[in-house]
């Protein structure tokens, strides 16, 4: 009987959402949609109903070790591992499963980022429990596919080997697309064989284990010598040592698309990745005039389709708007057209 | 020889804007233009190249007493006048008229407000070394009047009696005019015989005393009685007892506009009552884009016809504002456009 373990990847830095979001506190850590939860703590919460917090790990950077543990005080410590360089998703999730197939040879794992949304966790759970019960049947590589709802050139896609399937239904992956043009995303759409990569892995231990060792040697070598240490005083110091030897890789580019094997089950539980202004706007609570507040209340007049976010202020009043972000935190205030999002890594780039 | 002072009232509470001027550090205290300056520090060095510290009086509300010792050490505590409550002009006038005379009988008096703006100052000094020279001879009442540039209808006129004028040439009154709907204010602009009412009064301490007597003899019969401890110990309690019994109107309803011998001296001397976020935007120092910042130094990108006034942001970034106030102070932030600024005060009315 193969155990269930979940792996959080909460390395993340977030530099779209300056300033609410910073490399202090990125957006996986933050209450980003105003509902009283920080993304990664939504994120553990879907799980718990299928997943005991014992086995759930959450893999972050070394500056974040504090953050996890405050935010997630149900996971033991033991299970927060920490990268002490950031070497991208490949590194990153083999440090994780060499570890949890190390005590747990029988694991099966799911992998996802923290800080994407899912408004339908119940449906997500029934996606997941599926993927587990397939992956579980052997050297099968599962990623969940979103189906889209929208010519999106902001995400990556999965094609997949039939044609129109159904949510729940495990299908072939014929190849991996990055992001497209306007046009293609639109074919795309209209394809019905084109699902949205949300970064969301399922797999056993072992089926992961022998994929990066076939495919990411050089990373399966340092992951080999690391282990030696794994679940001892010497760990630590080990994978400092070690850890940022590894070639800074994402799976996608390490495994996914060179591994023939991979399935994907089109799933709808309404994901988002929540990385933009818009998305974070489209997925919050929003009044008659379409407008987002988190934070205190902001007393809005005449204003339209605005996304306000703010921290530290005690009042905020804003007349005369539309379509506009309003976000403050920590004295740092950005104002910026929700059309013009794009713009604000350059603004920001000195601080 | 008479001897030249000084009255700046000081008791206003600025609630046009909001946040930058709250009832506890009202618009007189605050520098509002980011010239480092407070507007009355401003108004007090306009004076001291014609007039000794010692002989510079300031009215306020007992809540900004320390707040004025702290801006305007120089002057003597002494000189420092609090209202117990507020009772308009008039009583505040009397106040320190009477007080003045006490203390030195032939004194001549400028009275103005703590909170205008005068670009340029040598100029304004000279009107005001006329208005002294004018008013020590006698009886007048001498009120400065601003020749108008624009048709504006948010001062009071003074109506001129004879035809057009020229600086600094002394004219008769004929009469003060309230605030003109538009036309009104075209046609007073084309007149050449009508002046913006600044509020700026010249006379001797025998002369306004005697006017208040005549014309207003309610505060005149509380002024006499107070007077009898004033420069005593028992000052204080006196005006806090006797002072909120007087009348709470206008110098110029209460004298101004029934004494029939009132002159003005033309001026122009860049006079603005920076009653407005537009007159506060015309007058601040503004970048190629007519942006106008205080505080910390915002980045605008794409902006244009904004007024940026910030007080504990650590960092501002504006992308895609034409026309706006951006205000922010202790944690308050108002964001609205320059053409509704009149709403503010609703807007702020359970502050």
């Amino acid at each position: 009987m193969t155990e269930s373990h979940v792996v959080i990847m909460a390395g993340g830095i977030g530099s779209r959402f300056w300033p609410m979001s910073t490399e202090d506190c990125p957006k996986q850590f933050i209450d980003i949609l105003g509902t009283g939860k920080t993304l990664i703590q939504m994120t553990v919460e879907r799980f718990l109903p299928i997943c005991p917090a014992s086995n759930i790990w959450i893999v972050t950077s070394e500056r974040y070790g504090q953050t996890v543990k405050a935010q997630l005080p149900q996971i033991p410590d033991s299970n927060i591992l920490t990268e002490p360089a950031a070497r991208n998703t490949a590194p990153c999730i083999a440090y994780a499963c060499w570890k949890i197939r190390m005590h747990h040879p029988d694991a099966n794992v799911v992998v996802c980022p923290s800080d994407a949304l899912v408004t339908d966790p119940q449906e997500y759970r029934r996606i997941i429990l599926r993927a587990l019960e397939f992956s579980a049947q052997g050297d099968r590589i599962v990623t969940i596919g979103i189906k889209p709802s929208r010519p999106e050139t902001g995400y990556g896609y999965i094609e997949t080997a039939g044609g129109t399937c159904s949510s729940g239904e495990v299908v072939k992956v014929s190849s991996f697309r990055e992001k497209p043009d306007a046009a293609t995303a639109q074919e795309y759409l209209e394809s019905g064989r084109h699902l949205w990569n949300a970064g969301i892995f399922v797999w056993t231990a072992e089926t992961i284990c022998k994929a990066i060792t076939r495919w990411a040697p050089q990373i399966a070598g340092v992951m080999d010598t690391m282990s030696a240490d794994f679940y001892t005083p010497k760990e630590k110091e080990t994978t400092a040592r070690l850890f940022p030897t590894c070639e800074k890789i994402s799976i996608d580019y390490a495994v996914m698309e060179k591994s023939p094997d991979i399935y994907t089950i089109p799933a709808d539980f309404g994901w988002s990745d929540l990385g933009t202004w818009g998305s974070l706007h489209a997925n919050m609570k929003r009044d008659a005039d379409d407008n987002a507040v988190a934070g205190v209340s902001a007393e809005l007049h005449g204003c339209s389709g605005c996304v306000v976010h703010t921290d530290s202020l005690k009042r905020v009043i804003i007349e005369g708007l539309e379509g506009y972000i309003v976000a403050e935190k920590d004295g740092r205030l950005l104002i910026c057209r929700l059309s013009e999002e794009q713009k604000i890594r350059d603004f920001r780039k000195e601080d």
